[in-house]
């Protein structure tokens, strides 16, 4: 059963949809500013430091753990439905995974939609992932994480730095990745119920901001569905059983099957969308980055 | 009249003690917790680092902003009634306040009440202050501000300094100080209806928990209205005009002047107490710390 102290997100969630129901007329800078408050349910880790950084042209945050081996580290991709969210808004939740990896998380605040349509987030996220290259930390010693459109991010940014011919991480751990823009996945209805955030309709008002008028939903780096899944990094996808996206995660882990890939699929029951948000205050949200850890942590060499 | 945004603190504050009430047996722990989400109603400001630090065994954190100036300081006490409140929950109100002055600001997360009673709060944040001097940032280049009970730490810290025999600070700036443990002031009555949040009952809570049973209240660093307040640096105090500590500020103010100091005062109509929460979401937080700022720029030779 549900810990009674994860219903906070599910809270939060249901506030922020009456909200957007009874302002359609919210200016998207009023949304932005509302999901800045995601992380305000996420406890502050502590013994974590936060240095602003533009890699590569990219604004990006670190969130280094005190005794974390800075040979080492995390990208990290925030959700949002690629339109709202930030460095800010998911600081304390990337940290908290940095601390139990034991490396330091580069968040990556890269350009939104509706002003920055597909596929500049992508696009964003692989520079700031070639900066943290010429840095001088080897491929073999980076992951990738991120949630929601965040997650899917964690995917396609290693099929673009496979397209620019970039060595390729040593693994990535999309939580509640969003991977379908045409929206097929059958949770999507039958979890509709259940999941008091990701209604059919926000996730359709996500895809056309994010794609635009015309824009092509089978993209392999917009829907990852589409694309050449074989000899890619071992992946690690994390999705709560309340979830619309949980067919999302399911598809794309079948896929990679498909193509002979390693993933590691783990569903947490009645949890709702990126419960990860929880950390600190709820256990399954300290038991899935704890799961996260323990997979990863030796993949880097920690 | 007070902006329609200001609304959100006096909200916030009616929902805490409402919690308060209706859970008289809530631990230190969950009230602690609750109490950490002041910060929540804050814009993150940007632009700035935070690093922590232990300072003569004192945990502090840093807020450096981008381009402020490292020669200079400001030293912070977060308020909380000694009892609450941390360097996470103040975190982004010093940050605006450190980008608004152009120089880092350490917040200083001494130990609280009632596990540490008085006076080892004021002796945490004079230790905190001994190491900003030991790390070759000169006392007129350094100005304390807090809020709240660290609105009284930022006048006691300079006592206590005295008393030691350290060099002064240039200036001090408390913002709603809590200045009179024996809860004599009137708009403690007068203003209890429109405070959302300082009620007599929560004062008289707090002074017990940080003075202990027998604690006295007539103690200068305790109730700094006892003190010698002659040859101090400069104070530039700030307050709410509805909030019952209203006559803390006032009676501060004038004994300040009766002992022949400088004192610059100002009264924000219709604001709750410590309303520099609201930096960066309601105008009159933004307008309160910029005075702050054009007073003590020049002090500090910035």
């Amino acid at each position: 059963m549900a810990s009674k102290e994860s219903a906070v997100l599910g809270e939060m969630y249901k506030t922020w949809v009456a909200t957007m129901a009874e302002r359609p007329d919210m200016t998207m800078e009023e949304t932005r500013r509302m999901f800045e408050h995601w992380g305000d349910v996420t406890a502050e880790p502590g013994d974590v430091d936060y240095i602003e950084v533009v890699a590569n042209g990219v604004p990006c945050l670190w969130a280094k753990p005190k005794d974390g081996n800075e040979s080492r580290a995390l990208l990290c991709a925030h959700g949002g439905g690629y339109l709202v969210g930030s460095r800010y808004s998911h600081r304390k939740m990337f940290a908290h995974i940095a601390k139990a990896v034991g490396c330091p998380a580069l968040i990556v605040d890269y350009r939104r939609s509706p002003e920055h349509l597909h596929p500049i987030p992508v696009n964003d996220c692989t520079d700031a992932y070639e900066w943290l290259l010429k840095q001088g930390i080897k491929p073999e010693h980076i992951a990738f994480t991120g949630d929601s459109a965040g997650g899917a991010l964690a995917i396609t940014t290693v099929l673009c730095a496979r397209d620019r011919g970039l060595p390729l991480p040593v693994a990535s751990m999309p939580i509640s990745p969003w991977t379908d823009m045409e929206i097929t996945g059958s949770t999507v209805t039958t979890n509709e119920a259940k999941d008091h955030f990701v209604k059919r309709a926000v996730i359709e008002h996500m895809s056309a901001g994010f794609l635009g008028e015309g824009g092509n939903r089978k993209d392999p780096l917009a829907t990852p569905l589409y694309a050449d899944l074989s000899s890619l990094p071992p992946f690690y996808v994390q999705v709560g059983g309340d979830e619309t996206l949980l067919d999302d995660s399911r598809r794309f882990v079948e896929k990679v099957r498909q193509a002979g890939g390693e993933v590691k699929f783990d569903i947490y029951p009645e949890m709702q969308h990126v419960f990860h948000f929880l950390a600190g205050t709820a256990p399954e949200a300290d038991k899935a980055i704890a799961d996260q850890a323990a997979w990863v942590k030796p993949k880097l060499g920690l």
